[in-house]
């Protein structure tokens, strides 16, 4: 209920909120009973009229629903069933041209204002961040910083962020050692020098599909061909059909996200990712692993990566900080196995090197401990929010929506009804100042176009709640305008 | 005199130091006269042998040379002439493929020990540069960034810090939009862009010649061919040559270092700027101006940039805070004119932001005012050091040599004797604990064999000195080494 534009809300509008961010935390679940008004009357000492006054509005708003002569209870789908789950793309056969830049674009700059509900974001809030706990070991570490250190590390970057990094690998029972390990400006900045070591203008790159845009962009930017190989919204790319594309196309590198996929959220189980290092070293094949995600999982360790698996090198891990701990500091790194010093070089040549004071901020929150303990917190705020988001789209989006249940990240991967167009509803829903990521982002021949990505890297309240209902309102009023013209199949 | 390997010093070495660091600041010149042994026991209450000592000492190091009952003076050269300057390179004519990587990574890293004389580093000291006030201005800029601003600041780069640097830009009186500015990793992510967005494989582009390695590498990574033209040590490209170039190759771009260009430290004077604007102008041809230096100028005000007479947009000037204010930092940026979105976008592709810490932090100092006060001691500190070295070098090196007098930055280019080979010189310097950057990583073919760059970086002291005694004396070695195999000519 809580409305920026409005001023003081009313007694009965303060009720309202407050149990409708009790629904948005999953406090009060669809089918809960609501408090009688007798209950709400007497514990808060509100007249009988207010209360009723606030489930009314809870009712306009579809959260809840009158029983007759039972009172009022979280609304539910009408039909009582989860929706299903998005379908495994098809994408055409061969390779392709990458063609996606200006969309693309056009998306990002449109998401950016502050008040547009942000579910087309990439990134969760930066309240979920330890801030205060950075910004302290910046100062401290700043402090302890020499000038020699301001041009000693320079190229090589901060050793003692370079160890922490490989000590956490090494709890994964990875053993890199710290040279493998080339820091960069963020994730992106690793991806795309891995990628420009392995390929040469021409060649063809396997991709998932859907697949993450800054992918495509840089096969775009380098004169790459996508292969786009099926991938599954649970269980990640199809080895058959990787297998099959090898084969047939000669890539020379495939680029992959394994853990936690974007936009799909799949999350390949770990003896995959081992076939899948088997599959891609009989061929001699380097994998460029996008792993920015694997720790925001819900279960109870991170995912291995592919990585684990590799006895020859020929995996390119890249990761950053900035999903899990520090958005605006632009750390990354790579972990390029038998080609780091090739990436190291062309790091060099490239950027230099990465920013001395933010790499021994980060060194130093890590070395001093609580890392872990914000992991701990930052995944169930995550899991709370993706668990808010999943339900609402249940309660509003319409019979036909088909919703990904991801076990970790952020990104909710929606298949919209047949004919309801993904880029006229993102249009139509930035009119309401709500951003979502059209389908379309995610694949080099347009495809998707009636999928979108949403985003629930917001702590879910009232704002995030009507979001969604608006644009399951759309979603609703383009399947009708749509039916009459082009029947369902 | 200070030996960082000795422990106390002696009552003659502190006075044969304190000797030696007047001469090498300048206060005592080549044939001024050291005080007489008399005022110097009156002055400092010490006995007459240790005087003797002190006088034998630095005698002994050819610092200073005793005259027949006249006492004891700086040394000066015998023939009392300074040497000439280098003569401008002649490379051939045509565009060449680059090839130097291997070379140019084994030269940085060796330069990098803590206990070499770093006369081949491309940094100056970074002893140089405020990094308390810059340590303070990351507390406070930190301590005031929202959450908010770790995300909002992502593509488009801090505003405040776009804005300060816009005001400098107006204070020459080049009005260049806040939204023309492209904040990067420093001028080498700035420059590496700009190249990139005006070229494609296979094109052909102006450089200097000798030019700054990093312009040949980016050459030799995108598969473009290097047109050498002509650079002369005081007045930059040769203009002619160039008109030639350009009608005869057809190039896409042209990367110049306009002002203190590395490694030669010419300036080109304003009307050549402009005659240069005008010349590309009329060919529709980019100009890349790598502007690192401009701020370490000698004289009453900053040189102008050639992107001050652009008036089409063609002038993609690229400068950064690396050498000027904050080496570790790595901020930089470039004003691409008419090019801007498309260096926008490739940079958004290719590493998305800047650290948005370190970019608030030199937005908070340049807002509170003292960069200037910085730069002029910044300016004198470069001034003094590239005095002490071309004294040094004037005093040492033996006839035959040439050496630039640069009226800015900080390098000093250095060609040597007929027959004294730079990569021989450079491995024998290195031997001796001495780095330098050997001439041939300035040229796509490997030119300038007998020539060196020398760096000034350092506060000037004994070490420094000396060093440039061992390096003459290699020099001096190789030519007599080489003499009766290659007679001069």
């Amino acid at each position: 209920m809580r409305d920026r534009t409005t001023a003081v809300p009313t007694r009965y509008e303060l009720l309202a909120q407050e149990l409708e961010q009790q629904i948005a935390a999953g406090v009060l679940r669809p089918g809960d009973r609501l408090p009688s008004v007798r209950q709400a009357c007497a514990s808060r000492g509100l007249s009988p009229s207010t209360v009723f006054q606030a489930y009314y509005l809870l009712e306009s708003h579809g959260l809840v629903r009158a029983a007759p002569r039972s009172g009022y209870f979280v609304a539910a789908r009408a039909d009582g069933v989860l929706l299903a789950e998005p379908r495994t793309s098809k994408p055409q056969a061969g390779s392709q041209n990458v063609e996606v830049n200006d969309l693309i674009y056009a998306i990002l700059g449109s998401a950016r204002a502050r008040d547009i509900v942000p579910f087309g974001s990439a990134f969760p809030s930066a309240g979920l961040f330890p801030l205060d706990r950075l910004r302290r070991a910046l100062v401290s570490s700043t402090r302890r910083l020499k000038p020699w250190d301001m041009v000693e590390d320079l190229p090589p970057g901060n050793l003692r962020l370079k160890r922490e990094i490989a000590k956490r690998y090494l709890r994964q029972g990875l053993a890199i050692p710290t040279d493998e390990i080339v820091l960069t400006h963020g994730a992106i900045e690793a991806l795309n020098l891995c990628l420009n070591v392995v390929t040469k203008p021409g060649d063809a790159v396997v991709v998932e599909s859907p697949t993450f845009y800054v992918a495509l962009q840089a096969l775009q930017r380098m004169g790459l061909r996508a292969i786009e190989v099926p991938t599954d919204c649970r269980e990640g790319i199809d080895l058959g059909r990787l297998a099959q594309a090898i084969e047939l196309h000669r890539p020379k590198a495939c680029w992959l996200m394994t853990s936690f996929q974007n936009p799909l959220g799949s999350l390949m189980p770990e003896t995959k990712k081992r076939d899948l290092v088997e599959l891609l070293a009989r061929h001699d094949l380097p994998l460029i692993e996008d792993d920015v995600y694997a720790e925001l999982y819900a279960g109870n360790a991170a995912p291995l990566p592919a990585k684990a698996y590799d006895r020859r090198g020929l995996v390119l891990h890249c990761s950053s900080f900035s999903k899990c701990l520090a958005p605006g500091y632009r750390v990354g790194w790579a972990a390029p196995g038998r080609l780091t010093r090739e990436v190291e070089r062309l790091k060099l040549m490239t950027s230099l090197s990465g920013s001395i004071p933010v790499q021994a901020a980060l060194a130093e929150y890590l070395q001093e401990g609580g890392y872990d303990r914000h992991l701990r917190s930052l995944r169930q705020s995550l899991q709370a929010q993706r668990a808010s988001l999943f339900d609402a789209v249940t309660r509003h989006f319409p019979n036909g929506t088909r919703v990904a249940r991801p076990a970790g990240g952020y990104f909710l991967w929606v298949e919209l009804p047949v004919g309801v167009d993904a880029m006229a509803l993102y249009s139509a829903a930035l009119a309401q100042r709500i951003s979502v990521a059209p389908g379309p982002m995610f694949s080099a021949r347009g495809e998707f176009q009636h999928h979108i990505r949403l985003t629930c890297g917001q702590l879910w309240d009232g704002a995030l709640e009507r979001a969604t209902r608006t644009l399951a309102q759309l979603v609703d009023a383009a399947q009708r305008a749509d039916a009459p013209s082009q029947p369902s199949i």
